[in-house]
């Protein structure tokens, strides 16, 4: 996949002006989210891995260069430049799957200035976007609760191709169960789910048959009980249970997909327990999200499962995040951008996480708790391995779970917003910075 | 790109019951949006390219077909069936740039029953999401008037990397001028534009002097004057465009991201004119969308040109396009899916436009005005090249700003929505077709 033109122009015609100009010292950049971000508590960064396997794998291709040269706007030597392009820089991140949150730099690149240019748009396109899927993933699963099996259904809405494998990743990094998006099974490793669509039953003379055909050819079958007539669905739905249990097999679940759900739920499993069939799972689905969930389960609904599609895929509520990437530092020394509303931090920095909240202070200094920014890439070359993405799930997914009680709430704006500051040195040096 | 895998299980264990049970007799699916569409009078048709090209190169590869092997769900047979899979169906759309309306089919696959199933998931995404873009990007269009410069600004904010070129090649489809994303530039001839970042300004020891060493490395430069101090920025670009003028060149513009944009644009146009640089162009840009443009012109803002992202590329306001793709009919005749809410109208069917408006009506139905779906495909081949998309581009602007007064307003709910009827024999069939 050729990636190296996935960049604004201006990044380019930028570089093309340092390179012209020798201006091509080592810089610095803060990947950061500018506060106060709404519907959001915290965040759950993911990304890195789709970073730095670009910045390991950047290449402009020889098509590449000669639509650059096309363009008019590049001489030779630029383009020469360009075609021995890679990037040779430090990386500094935040793990996958940590909380962060607004006003802590995510990932800091030290370059020369026009490596640290060219790769802007990517970085901020990929940790913007995966960093949006997996905090509203978050939310979702703290609003199903811990027992609950939460699956991605959002191929069919997500924006293309690369968004449906992003969001299936970002999702099963923050906890989720599976995926339904069969490529991102394959490519990683994520359990893969599925039931059957209407047209699956409306494709047999009858519900019944559609319901046996579909027990037969599949091993964990779950039925979509809501074609025609839900409760009636759910009687053709028991008759197969049976007629699989007088065969030594279960039927897995049953799905709804429409209707009023708390009701239909507490119904249907009603109905199954007083059938004997205890252990036949319900799943729901259809435009669901942590509001949603949230309001299914307060008004007494009752599902085993989850199917979130949409809303997911899209981060409805907060379709984009505002994360920027801002020179902080270059061989002049702290640098700083003074636009109204757009003050930037200046300097190398380092966020540590106390007991009393979140610091953002200088890189030089220790302070009490954990230091989150680890440095993850030199000279262009990863220090660690891609992380295992299960062990990862299951570590952010007991973080998450473990969060203090106001960072797990879904809404309640009012109450307090955990505390992130800045240290006094690296304040000093904001008044001081010349610009 | 392999495309196969990007699809949601259930198709594939659909699709598996159907080759199990021989049922593959032809099948016809419509693909549309269910009304209400909330916040969009209308919505521009797009994203059909990628589908025929989909349709058109639909393989499972040797690894696609051992990962499926691996889940351990289908069988040997199955699995050679879809190493020789070819969609070779029948495909009939609405043409890419028409103006549509929830309820109407925009796309109608005919084809064996698997065939038809499998293809679900990735028609579903790519035109949905296409839709969205190009809906979206035709009311920026409306809201910042025929004279208006339109550019998309949106890759670093967009969902991901298809998402990117997908948002570049919708809005300049919808009319939009140009697109900062450069790969979009190069895969489909869109014009590339771009200006400088604030990390430029901030790279050298002055503003003036970026200005000058930026106005030297570029024909057509257009300067960022908000970094420090917009006013005072103006003053170094106009030093700079004097500078130019005696060298025979000119300053095409200034870009203004932040700030009172409405007054700034003002006194920035005012004190360009007075000082004879009535050429000097004005781009806006920050977090800009169609009610942003709206506003800023009621304010009496003044610009030539929009640089408009995040809201564009993620359509802000409504982030998923809730398209479905129906079963309407098969051998057995026209079909109908009754959940609440979600009932289909069964059969084929074509869309007319008509002095009083669309009417949905069977295919073999004739009404005055003109039919909009239009045979595409054949046997799984396309019958017409690609669109020469810089002429259909110009096309659907025409169309675009000669729509009614009433459809080309950004709100004001309360005025009548545009008609679309159902025909008396589709209604009958609807009501009389069997489930």
């Amino acid at each position: 996949m050729p990636k190296a033109l996935l960049t604004d122009l201006y990044e380019l015609t930028m570089a093309y002006s340092y390179f012209k100009r020798g201006l091509n010292t080592p810089a610095v950049f803060d990947l950061y989210v500018r506060p106060p971000v709404p519907y959001r508590r915290f965040l759950l960064f993911a990304g890195l891995e789709s970073a730095l396997t670009y910045l390991e794998n950047l290449r402009f291709s020889d098509e590449d260069l000669a639509y650059l040269e096309s363009l008019g706007l590049f001489d030779r030597h630029f383009l020469d430049y360009l075609k021995d392009f890679r990037f040779s820089g430090v990386v500094w991140a935040m793990p996958e799957g940590e909380v962060v949150y607004p006003g802590e730099p995510l990932l800091t690149v030290e370059a020369p200035r026009i490596e640290a240019q060219i790769v802007e748009t990517y970085l901020l396109n990929t940790i913007n976007f995966e960093t949006l899927i997996a905090s509203k993933a978050a939310r979702v699963l703290l609003a199903a609760g811990p027992e609950a099996s939460v699956v991605d259904f959002s191929p069919r809405r997500d924006h293309g191709e690369d968004a449906a494998l992003k969001v299936a990743r970002s999702a099963y990094l923050a906890g989720f169960d599976g995926t339904s998006n069969v490529q991102a099974g394959k490519r990683y490793g994520i359990p893969v789910v599925g039931t059957m669509a209407h047209s699956y039953v409306m494709s047999f003379p009858d519900e019944l048959t559609a319901f046996r055909a579909f027990a037969e050819d599949h091993p964990r079958p779950i039925l979509l009980i809501d074609t025609y007539d839900t409760l009636q669905g759910l009687e053709h739905a028991i008759v197969v249970a049976r007629e699989l249990e007088a065969r030594g097999r279960r039927l897995l679940g049953v799905r709804i997909d429409s209707g009023d759900l708390p009701e239909l739920t507490r119904r249907v499993r009603a109905r199954l327990d007083e059938a004997g069939l205890g252990y036949v799972k319900i799943l729901i689905s259809g435009d669901l999200d942590e509001y949603r969930i949230r309001d299914f389960k307060a008004a007494g609904g009752e599902a085993w499962g989850y199917g979130v599609g949409t809303r997911l895929g899209t981060s409805y509520d907060l379709p984009a995040l505002g994360g920027v990437y801002k020179l902080v530092c270059d061989a002049e020394g702290p640098r700083i951008k003074k636009s109204p509303g757009k003050r930037t931090l200046p300097g190398r920095k380092q966020v540590w996480r106390g007991p009393e909240g979140d610091l953002v202070a200088l890189r030089e200094e220790v302070h009490p708790g954990r230091p989150l920014l680890q440095r993850v890439m030199e000279r262009g070359r990863r220090l660690l391995p891609p992380p295992d993405l299960a062990a990862l799930r299951e570590r952010t997914r007991s973080r998450l779970f473990a969060l203090p009680e106001e960072q797990r709430v879904i809404d309640r704006p009012e109450s307090p917003r955990y505390p992130v500051a800045v240290s006094e040195p690296l304040k000093r040096l904001q008044e001081s910075a010349s610009a």
